[in-house]
């Protein structure tokens, strides 16, 4: 036996051992993410790229939860560390089948390129939907328990987690490859660090992924200031770049002149494996002394340490025994139906939701994203074996007539090419005008919110140029709206809009909630379920009065920094029934706060609360207060229940303008409740939070 | 009151008051398919293009029935006028609502483009599949009541329908604009030309559409031999170009050089209505004296009567009354799973079907069209409110373990961009490994199989390059069936193929089935209905003993000139059942056939009882037997029918060289059975027809 194949070794001795045993075209050959086979060293070839953002992505068949927005919406850590495990085992399954069928291609592997832990810093940005939202505290949370979920808790990782896009990664898409995002220490610290800091700390992630950007002139996939933080967080695993980002270093950059540079930088910087081709040149560099054998090997054996992690050099792995059998299984569909449910939204109700079956005969049924798959799915996307369209779901529980019109294109003016402009209009108001009650599904899909390279739309490069639905649709909303039927406008898209919704009576925000979404809406429609999913992002009323898109400071911008300009709050999304937080104490020494919940309304419901802090005497404190604590809860009507969730020592630390992070001032507030502790919060809901000093 | 709006004239006498009160120019604007409102006479603007070639088509929500070719293969006369009907009444339904939201945009009128009944010459053609396939004679008999049950049996007619593409066009799609289809006398009378006589005699169809190409060197939208027909056979309604065919006689064909010399050609030689905007041209074409105020007058005429007699004209009409609950209602949709039934064919079966839920666990559905929208829809299609894909229809209905797996793009050699080609195979192998049987689904969808300008694929124009699945999906059907799992493979495709089945237990093939055929399929595979649906063309085993695509002499084409090449025969299709036809008798004065069909099978099941004749002592008779009539039955097991069928004059008829038909010889051959009586039919089901002499 071969020292590497030595399971009493460490990964690290075991990585060493075989990477001795390499020669340098082969050690470099093991740092392309298509590495080669070494039959020699009994190495397989491997495909370092997969995906599993809401998923196994790309791969075939798997189960399709939630996009990660929508997932963040659930405000649930335990629900998105289940998503999590559910991933890996699906990979597992997936790979132990490749495996044996010889097929070691692209997203086979083990190595996930999940989770995305930027932060949303605005909402413009088209990847924004697969982020946790614009809060660092509630991306840690989640990050870290997926990230944990994938990982598992076994000495054998069960796949491989990575944080990206490390870092300042947020938009916009179209100049992601020459942008240099300029972010001053005390936003980088306070805003678009921590989740990073988290993951490598809390959740041992095993890669990291540098972004497309530079960040303040550094190329993020090769910069000291993020190298070093990541060394001074102990970050154990390796370090990957984004897809053809070397390659930006001398083609859109122009930080270098060559690929040999390009690659001798990216290297020598620590980024040891290259999604792209660029490390195809390290044998000029290291021919041209840019780069040293050293380096090569330090990478390689980084590389192999994980692959040892994952059990792939060992004869048999805890993990060969996951079957086929678990890919999509009704398990797993039943749990992506559940976090559906949890993660939508219900932003506005007059009273007409839920609906009573027994009161409406005819449904209208109406708009682009009715009956679209694509709303469904979100980017980075695997395959279902069934969806449920939002029609699907309202067909399947709806006893009555269902009168469906398409309505509009959802961005192009017209739905028939040889028509006139508008061509669908005419349909949607005779189907609402025959019916009851109206369905308007509106909103965006990944064919137009996405990624650069993703998408050829007329809304260029996946962003967003406004909050508002595109004019096809605005079109179609203001026509249903004026007939004054009773109607519930569900919006489909990965963050914040402005479905300019005055005069509807209801409004739901579903995301892209996966392939069960239909069928989840439709249980929160008819009131099988409450309504729980809450706003992972601000809801602005217009992009007008935002900073400019590609300025990275936060002012103004999140819920933390927000000045004017909120339609809907982070936090905020109403049950059917109505749970007040009152009687907050907070016990110093156990740094645990204590509160009661009541569920005073009409419905048993999920709710989530929520624990905000803000320090009222340190010059460092930011505009307004921070979620420092959340809790999904299930609570029956007229439950009274009395709750306790501890506070970490961070939530009292303020980020001076250098990016340390240090207890400054004494005293804070500390607020509990449903929601946020602000003003529109307050008036939209009609409930106050519970708040107590805290004086350190 | 205007005369023209007495509904006591006759619409030709109201069409010509209405006429008469208009302006040259006002004419002229009513020769354009976008129609010019006349205010000052009442007289809205109206669009002629609407199309319902299985269902109302690119009209927003529709019930969509199987493609017309599958709707062919029920070989069902009744069924086919109740689809008509239902389009009618969906139409009209439509219309109501449009009209009273102001909406008369394109597919909104009462003047359905449909049906075609060109004949399916070549299999390569891909608009074959909005056809009734390749036989005369079931052209003939389901386009007449197609026709009838658009157009109706009152006094107003429910909608108008329109027989295309007249004459002589079966592709190739990619020259049709410039082609030039030389067909001698004999075969444009005895295969091109009777399905138009018939749907103008028998259904007064109320208008007909010239094709793009030219017949024997004259546009077919200017043809006099065409023109004449007509005349002969009594027409009485309107006549359309196809879209933009009159500009191809300046731009393609060259046989104009002006665009006011194409409209004037093509008015003066009785072409009423421009589809497309050539006839902007005719004023110039008036100044120049090309044509005169008299020809436009009269088309003028003619397309005012068409209107008159859809009831436009009058104040009210007996189709007011349909209702918007018509459309897409329960009831239509139950009809279009029936007519998908009804529809598929069963081409093989060794016994694995109908699959017995008790003996199954697991089942593999594999393939590109499994889980596919596109494969229900062929062309020309609407927008349905319910789709049932292949997959879908099987998960409802199998209470097992279903393993999904796409397996392979429909043409593409990767399904995932980044990925090596055959990406999808491993999974799929995957998949059939874990079950029990395997349902793959293949084929090809409008997508890659349809017209010129509607398709921008490797098969370029829509038209198909040989007989065989795209490349992708063969090596995922060699892969799957060298497993030897038990394996159905089901192919969707709107005409003849050659899977390469010989390693498979079962085949059939569902055309593109319409919304509801995916639970069609599942009705068929386990056996809650039995098979029962006809090939309406041959099957051939490859291209290469097939004439020349643009080759329109039908020597070796279809079942009634076919020397070789047959993999599957026009009239073949298996049940669950054995039904036998015999004791063939004939009685001369009457015309009727009688003969016993006995259900010795342990099924109920729908049966095509199938009479051919053949002149045994005419040189002009053709090759083989011809289809002369035809009858779908429900029968059950044990069951013994008596039946009598007439038998047309026309089926003792033979063409001679110079086109007439005529009774030439006097000696006939009867056949009845459940197929063809030819060689091959009788080794497929090991059965013989029945057959008996008559003696004129």
């Amino acid at each position: 036996m071969e020292k590497y194949q030595n399971t009493k070794l460490t990964p690290q001795e075991r990585a060493e051992d075989i990477v001795s045993k390499m020669t340098l075209e082969e050690k470099v050959s093991q740092l392309r993410y298509d590495a080669f086979e070494i039959e020699r060293l009994g190495l397989p070839a491997y495909n370092w790229w997969n995906e599993s953002l809401h998923g196994v992505a790309r791969a075939g068949t798997a189960t399709m939860f939630p996009q990660a927005i929508g997932l963040a919406a659930t405000f649930d850590e335990n629900l998105i560390g289940n998503v999590g495990d559910i991933c890996a085992t699906e990979a597992r399954a997936k790979y132990n089948a490749s495996k044996k069928q010889g097929d070691c291609g692209i997203y086979k592997g083990l190595t996930m390129w999940s989770p995305n832990i930027n932060i949303f810093r605005d909402p413009r940005w088209g990847r924004g939907q697969e982020t946790y939202g614009e809060c660092p505290y509630l991306t840690s949370r989640l990050g870290v328990r997926f990230a944990k979920g994938l990982q598992g808790d076994q000495p054998v990782l069960k796949v491989a987690a990575c944080a990206k896009h490390y870092a300042g990664h947020s938009g916009p898409e179209n100049v992601r490859h020459q942008f240099d995002a300029e972010i001053n220490d005390k936003d980088l610290n306070e805003t678009y660090l921590p989740a990073f800091e988290a993951l490598v700390k809390e959740a041992q992630v095993e890669s990291v992924m540098g972004a497309y950007n530079r960040l303040n002139h550094e190329p993020a996939c090769a910069s000291d200031y993020l190298m070093d933080k990541l060394k001074a967080w102990g970050f154990d695993g390796h370090f990957i770049s984004d897809c053809w980002a070397i390659r930006d270093f001398h083609t859109h950059h122009k930080i270098t002149s060559t690929p040999a540079e390009s690659a001798a930088l990216a290297l020598n910087m620590g980024c040891d494996l290259n999604c792209g081709n660029t490390y195809q040149h390290l044998l000029e560099a290291l021919e041209a002394g840019l780069v040293s054998e050293e380096v090569v090997t330090a990478s390689a054996e980084r590389l192999m340490r994980t692959r040892i992690r994952l059990g792939m050099l060992d004869e048999t792995c805890a993990f060969d025994d996951i079957g086929y059998e678990q890919v999509s299984s009704e398990a797993h569909k039943a749990y992506s139906l559940e976090c559906a449910q949890k993660s939508m939204v219900l932003l506005k109700n007059n009273g007409l939701l839920p609906l009573d079956q027994n009161k409406i005969d005819k449904i209208a049924v109406i708009g682009p994203n009715a009956s679209s798959i694509e709303a469904l799915r979100g980017n980075y996307y695997g395959t279902a074996d069934e969806y449920w369209t939002f029609l699907d779901g309202i067909r399947n529980t709806f006893k009555g007539r269902i009168y469906y019109s398409e309505g509009s294109h959802l961005f192009s003016a017209l739905l028939q090419p040889l028509a006139q402009p508008g061509d669908g209009y005419s349909e949607a108001v005779t189907a609402a005008q025959h019916s009851d009650v109206v369905i308007l599904c509106v909103g965006l899909d990944a064919t137009i919110e996405g990624e650069e390279g993703d998408t050829g739309n007329a809304f260029a490069a996946g962003d967003k140029v406004n909050l508002y639905l595109p004019k096809s649709q605005r079109k179609l909303v203001e026509q249903i709206l004026a007939l004054n039927k009773p109607t519930v406008i569900v919006n489909a898209s990965g963050s914040a809009m402005n479905v300019l919704g005055d005069q509807a009576d209801a409004i739901i925000q579903t995301w892209y909630p996966g392939q069960m979404g239909g069928k989840a809406l439709a249980d929160i429609l008819f009131g099988t379920v409450s309504p729980s999913g809450k706003l992972p992002v601000t809801f602005y009323e217009s992009t007008e009065l935002l900073p400019d898109f590609e300025d990275y400071s936060m002012k103004n911008r999140t819920y933390r920094y927000v000045e004017n300009n909120v339609l809907y709050p982070f936090g905020y999304g109403l049950t059917y029934s109505d749970v007040i937080c009152k009687d907050l104490k907070f016990d110093l020494d156990s740094k645990t706060a204590s509160f009661t919940v009541v569920n005073q309304g009409n419905y048993d419901t999920d709710e989530v609360v929520q624990l905000y802090i803000r320090c009222e005497n340190s010059e460092h404190e930011v505009r307004n207060h921070k979620l420092c604590g959340f809790k999904r809860i299930h609570i029956k009507q007229d439950e009274v229940l009395e709750l306790e969730i501890q506070i970490s020592e961070k939530a009292f630390e303020v980020v001076n303008d250098a990016g340390v992070s240090f207890v400054d001032g004494n005293l804070f507030t500390l607020y509990v409740g449903v929601n946020q502790p602000d003003d529109l919060s307050e008036k939209l809901t009609g409930r106050k939070c519970s708040a107590c000093q805290i004086e350190l």
